[in-house]
Order: structure tokens, then sequence, then C-alpha cells
């Protein structure tokens, strides 16, 4: 982000209320957002969630339904919809192993390393792993909005939806997936959207930070 | 980040698992760290975690001990200790509440708003509101990381931690937080560090990534 430093793109940034329906961004952003998501550090490296990327219209009414109306759903040209993994199974960590010994090679501490997660994770409950697997979403979520900010594209994290209509419209049962959060992507539309002159509100350092030193 | 993109630091960042003990983070890069922290967006603006900034050797020692002996805990010079709130309260959302009257005027939005809010969150189980809490530190933690490489400061995210210990050692309980994740920061010591030299490893995009359009 040549010449904005991370604090002004955050700065730059807000939730979207209203977005231009005229204006689509383009892929190659669109592919440098979902580049940074697939970078973003997890647990383990275990990446334990899917992107949907929706562009169909019907397909974004139907979400735009089930999440109160708000329209930036249908308003941007992207949608992304985090998807976390239901739960930690053998199989999904047994991938996850295979694909570190693809790039590191076949060295016994990668056997061991993912050996012992799955006798730590396969065990827990479903809503455990699945709590454990929406939060590495979220560490993605908010590198995403970095990258949107980087590539001067709107977006509006969103976590008022119903989450089995989601599932259900874009099929996320059968692959063991649930909709975590969706983040519309677009261009602001500066006349029509009353959150964009409001102040951002943040509390202050000395209520966010206690120092034990 | 000037001439650096965002996909640019997410692949210099790393897990660092080792850490110069002779080098110390200076007060400015922290600083900017914990800005970027305090900026980030959280579900209605809520903020519902803390940041514990640790520098006293001793209280570090105890957190490493309490956290499978990682060496970064104690050769890192500061460590932050994310800490979600442990519910949603009516006098958590009033001041969140007031501190939006406070940026942006006496305006019936708010009230509205937030008083929607706490009838939502405040009747919903504490364990339901924590997990809540917990992923909005998430999103934090993902632009933290961002913000280090930014600063050309290594971190180290983990998990790996006894959460009652660390919420014992530094009176979180008392204050209604419980911590979530670790983030030492400090300087990789490129000779002693197994990871460093080893590919990143992430999956591919069409195995990250599917489309509906």
């Amino acid at each position: 982000m040549p010449n904005k430093t991370l604090i002004d793109l955050l700065n730059w940034r807000y939730a979207t209320k209203k977005m231009d329906p005229a204006k689509s961004v383009p892929e190659d952003k669109v592919d440098a957002i979902i580049e940074a998501i697939r970078l973003a550090p997890t647990s383990s490296g275990t990446q334990p969630f899917e992107v949907v990327l929706v562009t169909d219209p019907d397909v974004l009414a139907q979400i735009r339904a089930a999440a109160s109306d708000q329209s930036p759903i249908t308003d941007g040209s992207h949608l992304l919809v985090f998807a976390a993994w239901d739960n930690y199974t053998e199989a999904r960590i047994d991938e996850v192993t295979d694909l570190n010994i693809e790039a590191r090679g076949d060295i016994p501490l990668i056997h061991q390393y993912y050996g012992n997660l799955k006798s730590n994770y396969v065990p827990r409950s479903a809503e455990v792993n699945y709590a454990h697997a929406a939060r590495q979403a979220y560490i993605a979520l908010g590198i995403a909005l970095v990258a949107a900010a980087e590539q001067e594209v709107d977006c509006t994290p969103m976590e008022g939806f119903d989450p089995a209509s989601v599932d259900a419209i874009l099929g996320l049962n059968g692959r063991g997936l649930r909709s975590v959060v969706l983040l519309p992507l677009g261009y602001r539309d500066p006349a029509g959207d009353w959150l964009l002159p409001m102040a951002k509100v943040r509390k202050p350092r000395e209520r966010m930070v206690k120092r034990v030193s």
C-alpha cells in the first residue's frame, strides 16, 4: 500500500452502509483480498474455514433476505461468506498434514505435530471445535478488512444474519461448513450513507490497554 | 508501510519460534501496534476486549510456565495478552453508548441501537457472549499481526496456554475478563529458529474459495 500506513487504512475504512450498485469491484482487487485471506495465519496452520464468493444476483437476494434486508449484500458487487469447519476431523487434519509434507518434506516432526493435534482436537465436542475454527476465520476477516482498504474497496462485516438460512442457501451443511460472517465488497455511495459523515468511535487507549511492567 | 504491500507483509511474517532476548522492540513500534488494535473494527463497535501489555520479567516467567514453556514469551520484549469480556452487561453496553454519544452527539438512533443490543445480548448466556467477544478480539489479532509486520517486528500468536492460570496471574477474573490469545513481540533469532527456513504452507486457492456466480 504505497504511501499509506496501516493506520491510514484503518481510518479510511468504515462499515459501509450504502454501496453504489452501479459500481463493480474489478476482479484483480477481489483476487488480492482473497490472497490476503489465504495467507492469513491460523492455529497450527489448519486454515479451518472456506470462503464462498457470491456474485449470482438471485443468491445474493436470498442471502439479503436472510440478513435483515441489509442493502450492501446486493448493492456490492461481490459477497464473501466466511464458512468455518463445523468440526475438526481426522480426515481434515490429515489433509493439513499432507499439505505440510508437500511443502516441507516428509519429516517426522510434521507427523508428530499433527498426530498430537488429532489426539487433542478430534475427541472434543463439535461445538468446541467449531468455536475454535470460527475464531480463526476472524483472524482472516481482520486481514481482509485491511486488504480491502489497501485496494480502496469498501466492505461491511456483517454478523446480523440467520446462519442456518445462509448455510441452506449455499449448501454448506453438506460440506461440513457453517457460515460465520459476511463481507460484502463494493463502493460507498457517499450521498446515501448515513454512517460515512459520522466520527469513528473507539475507546481511548487507557481503556484498551493496561500495562504490567 | 511504504513500498510494501499487505501481501509482502504477510509473506514476511511467520510465527517466530525463537526470539533474540538481547533485542527490545522500541516503544513507538509497540504504540503503533496497539493503535492498530484500538482502531480494529468490532461488532456494533463494542470493542469487547482489552489488551494487557506485559513487560515485567517475573510476570512473563509465570505466564511462560503456564504456556508450555514457550520461549518467545520471555525472549520477546513485550507480551500482548488479548482478554475478552466474560459477558455483555448493561453497564458495559452503556459505556459503549456513552462513548458514541460523546463522539457523535446525543442522537436518538444511538440510544435505540444500543437499547436493542442490550435486549439481545444481556439475556444470552455468559458463554455465548464470551464466545462472541473472543471472536472480536481475533479481528484485532489479525490486524495486530499486520501492524507488527509493518513495524518489522516479529510476533507469535499463541493459543497453547492455560487460560485459567493466565487469568489468575494477571487478575483478569476480578475485572470480568478472560485471556484468549497471547502475542509476544520481539525480534527473530535467525540462527536459532527451526521454523524460519521452512516454506510457508497454505492451502491452494481452489480449496479456499468456492464461487457461486
